[in-house]
């Protein structure tokens, strides 16, 4: 364990209490400059409407509280070397952050054009929001960033990601306060129950109320002090409220707070480390008070604006088009007095940024948020040593979850001393057939523990609570930060997170796109309890959607496996930790099933992505007249089912099977890098032979994957057509339309070659009668139909 | 205000309790029955493994909680004639609520084969869990529910949504511990800040903490009733705990609960509505902790059964397998002492039902769970009052939303004394253009105001809180109680809400095949500040996928919409607002942007679906050369610019312009209802003429769309291919390869036609690098290409 040298608090002096007042006036300045200039950046002359950029975009009214915050947060790591990871709620409050990466030095390390002096400052202010220029909200090429200024209501959860098995870092989290009216921040404030304070670092939320979210009050900004002091007090945090518009007072109080909650945060870690704490600390929190876009224009044109859901994005609204506007921006700007803030060359003046650490304690410089420089890649077992024996195709039965989980949990042995590697999950892994995880570590829990409890521990490394959006964010958060996991997940509930999917592919692309960020970990799902196997629990249950939402994403990242055996999951999975930069998804059951290759085969199977399962149809022909295709375990089952019974009636039919492990093979190569090239795409399904195609999701989502291979109409696609409700496992095959006496009825109606098909056709008939019959009597599925 | 007359509350008597106690008893039994019974069902003689269920599936842990809120509840109405609805949360506890429904009554009133006695409570043991039998969780098919079982975190947010404008309600909403930590779940509690006790109803929230959730203990479980009664406090609340696992206690604990909530709810509803409430009151709610599937065996085979998770589901796993578990089965059944609860002949003896209200007081019969026998329709006012004046096409530009929001406007207006209309939206009604809304109505608000606040009253009908789920959830709520609603939100994040349209789609499927269900308003979407239009906030807001997500959805609910201009906006909404049972999706920018037809060209195109538009191509042609289509308002701009240009520079040229504003009409009619036929659709888009097709969403989903026309291939979708970055409008479009410029290039590239389309070519790139390089030195687009 790497602890920093932890220095002790300081008291404020005057002399530190104004050079940081005068640093929190830069970024203000800086910040308010790159909204609206275009020239005349340090005011040397009278602002003139041709100063002003023709599009004005971007946010003020968050600015202040996280300049505030910054300024605070450097003074805090000077004088105690802690080493801060800072995540931004409110990242369209950008022009801010990159005030601070400027002036601190990082913004310049990263983009020489942004160093400090009067080029690097223009750059700062031209370029913001400018096409092509530094964008309007924080993004993958901000250094020192983990959070994308999108999408609100994740922040928290990134936090406590980042800052698990990171005993060293102090991850600082600016919450605003309309963020804190969404559901996954919300959920995400139990995450204290969940983190080790002896192995693990600290957050430290800062919950920023100004008032005012982009129109409305917001809730938070309207809630009493004992109305707040009550909720946090309730979710476990010790509360400390910094309030005001009197910025000296302010800054005062703030610095006070700070000390505060680091102290209280070492007390705590001292405590956990030396084995005298048990339970959830309380940990510190702040709630800091000031106005929506504080310091700017009280009134615009009469209209009152600071302190107003007016001041949210631009307080002066057109002051290139209304002089009576432009004297008013120049009045505001003028209050900061840059002369007094940067020298004629734009430098800013020494005891300005007195104030800022330095090297790698900037917050810019982090290495954490950085995360693929610190990757450590998986100690990883080889996956043939947990093989299921396969004699012959069929012959054993296995749930693969449960032989995944061996291979697992050796992940968690071989990687116990690097501490990086992690499986969330919403309470399911016993449900899973994980529970063989529980062999090698334990699911944390820092919470009271009774007697009955199982599998519990403040270092176990599942986690487990019953919120998608919370494990989903933990997960991000620390593979951002350089680490490994998955997410193990009920099918059906997966799409809670199907946003937080949409703003990570977005992340990782750009990502990929910004030079200086290193590889992660990939993003990997493993779905199971999947929409097959929900009968018992019903319709609601049975929802494919995610594989659709995945493969609408950049075929740079997105991939996609549908394992239909165990061998193949354990060859997929351990793919998929080995890969970097990916989304991948894995959906497969965790019901006992029938196993098709060896270990061997398997490998051979998944490195090619899809190929002839020459034991399922007839063997040594050339052409086929009927291909059956399948993706996805449940589907292959009644390929393999439908194969073997046209094998058995029609002797004079040749029966190709394929199946399809790798689902993304079947895009065309200029739709998705593994698309299979067409010449090998026609090898396994002919050129112009009926295939009768049994998915595993949406049958849709495979017209529109084969929609650049010629004679895609010659594909038949049976899947899910959200059919269902609480029945039996070859109840669903029937309902949708996929099983095995349904898929030969299909392949004779599609068949071209001339064959007495009758006689078939009424037998795949009377056994769908009698399945319709036996199960309303006996409550289950035919013997001769259970797999 | 059909205000109930209320009666007062009851202290207990011994008598009353005893009897409130065997109907618990009684419900008990049922629901275990349930789980484990195909015979012998009032244990007349030894249980036998033959009397066991062949495949065991439902769920113990959360039903004696149930069952003690159902007979409380009940007893509450009996004394005060209280109008309640249940939101029941756990759901899948349905052999809880099934039961009570049976011996109330009200199941047998559905389904006669339920009626109470032998042959009844036969069926419902034996049904449940059985193939077409009762599903395993609460489904539509529940009489008096607005629930489904499947998908945890939404009970609270649709309890707020019923008793809005239903001030003579008292919905009562069980909350699961387990879901209690999702995030939908947790940003509702905040929905007290938004209910007017003056004219809507109440939400009594009953927090039922056991313990445990699937497999692992729960966050409200394990927190102290200190930190419990500090948060809820801090929500806003009066918490009122009751607890224990000695039933009469509880019984009699949770009889003064009951009470305390219900006068508390009449006080602050009689101050409220004589005028002497301000503010949030501080409304009651209650914490029941009892224990994990109390009263179920303590242990079988030694392993601790109640009170731990292994309650969840079924507390006795083998009974037929194993002959010490099938002892423990019945002497865990007898333990209710079903003789004493029902006579021979299986009714249930008075006394046992003597605490159930009547009529339609019955849970199981309160009208507002079937919302559509209530819905009143509104009263639309003519939107061609609203139109935009289009003397030719292009001449006018307006902000559609703005438009619409006058006509909304007038919606509100017609309907105030029905007070069934209201409009959710994440904070972003002004942001959208829709201001004028507040000529009619405010945003509902009920906390502490100031001077400069805008637009805020208790009783507003626009309901804006930034929580894309607890607005979804609210209207969801609101629409299955028979009222009607909008959701107006930004493109890019109703994705959150993803989840919960698959539920609700699924909730509007089985809806429509429950004989009894009466027709909802559709749930309606408004989708603006869309991927086109968030060049400003860049990549993060560009999302399209919500699109894909309801076109996967059953054809028989499905709608797409996207309107082209304002004109056509006011069609489609007020179509919208008018059907039934469909989730409709409407995309529209609020930007301003040209408008293209009259009113009565609009009402006929949207008629249609899709049509030629004459004017943008050339006039008179039999068969064009190549078409160009477009959906979305953006992508007709371009079109119609595209067309422009072809016609401009290359005049022996035909060129045909077809305008999608019901997206699913390209589907084939066997896909969806809305599918034009293929002659109408080779009308439009001739039989081998390539397409241009320029899609506000993915390209990949027309490809889906279209799989089932003959010659697909000859159709070239241009649409958002995740490109994106803070820019300008335009260079969005060139990013994507949607401008006018790369549309006609793409038109050159696949003509047949033999011309000279060199020079085209070659004015389209050079118009591609001026704009290149204007963006970057100007900052903005080039003048020709802003609309």
């Amino acid at each position: 364990m790497n602890q920093t040298l932890s220095l002790p608090t300081t008291e404020p002096t005057h002399q530190r209490l104004t050079n940081l007042h005068r640093y929190w006036l830069a970024t203000n300045y800086l910040g308010a400059a790159q909204l609206y200039l275009r020239d005349n950046f340090l005011l040397k002359r009278p602002l003139e409407a041709t100063d002003i950029k023709p599009r004005l975009l971007g946010h003020w009214g968050t600015q202040p509280g996280l300049n505030l915050i910054y300024a605070h947060l450097n003074r805090l790591i000077q004088d105690t070397n802690a080493n801060v990871l800072l995540v931004v709620g409110p990242g369209h409050g950008a022009p801010a952050i990159l005030a601070n990466l400027y002036l601190e030095g990082t913004l310049g390390d990263y983009d020489s054009q942004y160093a400090v002096g009067i080029e690097g400052m223009s750059q700062l202010i031209r370029q913001f929001s400018w096409p092509y220029g530094l964008p309007s909200h924080l993004v993958p090429g901000t250094p020192g960033q983990i959070q994308e200024g999108g999408e609100l209501g994740y922040c928290l959860s990134h936090a406590f990601g980042a800052a698990l098995d990171n005993p060293d870092l102090i991850v600082t989290c600016v919450i605003g306060d309309g963020e804190a009216e969404t559901g996954p921040l919300a959920a995400a404030w139990h995450s204290n129950k969940y983190l080790n304070p002896a192995t693990s670092g600290a957050v430290l939320p800062i919950l920023h109320v100004n008032g005012y979210k982009l129109s409305g009050p917001t809730i938070y900004g309207r809630m009493s002090n004992d109305e707040l002091t009550h909720l946090f007090t309730g979710f476990g945090y010790q509360v400390r409220i910094v309030s005001g518009s009197d910025p000296m007072q302010v800054h005062a109080a703030m610095w006070q707070a700070m000390n505060w909650a680091y102290e209280e945060i070492q007390i705590i870690q001292r405590n956990a480390r030396s084995g005298m704490l048990m339970g959830v600390p309380a940990w510190p929190m702040l709630i800091l008070q000031t106005p929506k876009g504080w310091t700017c224009p009280l009134t615009v044109d009469g209209q009152p604006i600071e302190n107003t859901s007016h001041a949210h994005q631009l307080p002066v609204a057109d002051p290139a088009g209304k002089p009576t506007q432009l004297a008013t921006l120049e009045t505001w700007l003028r209050s900061y007095h840059p002369q007094n803030l940067f020298d004629g060359e734009g430098r800013p003046f020494s005891h300005v940024v007195s104030g800022c650490p330095t090297g790698s304690r900037r917050i810019g410089m982090n290495p954490h948020a950085n995360g693929g420089q610190l990757l450590v890649p998986l100690d990883l077992p080889d996956y043939a040593n947990y093989a299921v024996p396969v004699p012959s195709p069929g012959a054993t039965s296995v749930e693969g979850t449960h032989t995944l989980a061996l291979y697992l949990r050796d992940v968690f042995c071989q990687n116990e001393s690097a501490q990086n590697f992690r499986i969330v999950c919403p309470d399911e892994t016993t449900s899973n057939r994980m529970t063989p995880l529980f062999q090698a570590t334990q699911r944390a829990w820092m919470g009271p523990m009774v007697e009955t409890d199982e599998f519990l521990a403040p270092d176990g490394r599942v986690m487990e609570i019953l919120s998608e959006h919370t494990c989903e964010g933990w997960l991000e958060g620390y593979l951002l930060t350089g680490r490994h996991g998955l997410f193990s997940c009920y099918e059906a509930f997966i799409p809670l997170v199907d946003s937080m999917l949409n703003q990570y592919a977005k992340w990782l692309k750009v990502s990929k796109e910004t030079p200086w960020r290193k590889p992660l970990a990939s993003l990997n799902y493993l779905l199971t309890s999947h929409v097959w196997r929900q009968d018992h629990n019903g319709y609601t249950h049975q929802v494919p959607s995610f594989i659709n939402l995945v493969v609408a994403k950049k075929s740079s990242v997105a991939r996609v496996y549908l394992p239909p055996d165990a061998n193949c999951l354990l060859s997929v999975t351990a793919h998929c930790l080995r890969s970097r930069d990916y989304i991948n998804l894995i959906v497969a059951s965790k019901a006992c099933q029938a196993q098709w290759l060896s270990i061997d085969e398997a490998r051979e199977h998944c490195s090619r992505g899809m190929s002839i399962w020459e034991w399922a149809g007839n063997t040594g022909i050339q052409q086929p007249d009927v291909v059956l295709a399948c993706a996805g375990d449940v589907p292959t089952n009644e390929v393999v089912a439908a194969a073997a019974i046209l094998k058995d009636h029609l002797p004079d039919l040749q029966v190709r099977v394929v199946n399809v492990v790798d689902l993304l093979t079947l895009m065309s190569p200029e739709d998705h890098p593994h698309g299979f090239p067409e010449t090998a795409f026609v090898q396994l399904f002919t050129a112009n032979r009926p295939v009768i195609f049994a998915f595993h999701g949406y049958p849709m989502l495979v017209h529109e994957l084969l929609h650049h291979r010629t004679n895609p109409n010659r594909f038949h696609i049976r899947g899910y057509i959200e059919e269902g409700r609480t029945t039996t496992p070859f109840d669903m095959l029937v309902l949708n339309k996929m099983s095995r006496y349904q898929l030969v009825l299909a392949a004779l109606t599609h068949l071209d070659k001339r064959l007495d098909r009758q006689a078939l056709a009424q037998w795949c008939r009377a056994k769908l009668d009698e399945h319709a019959a036996y199960i309303r009597r006996e409550g289950q599925d035919m013997p001769d139909v259970r797999s």
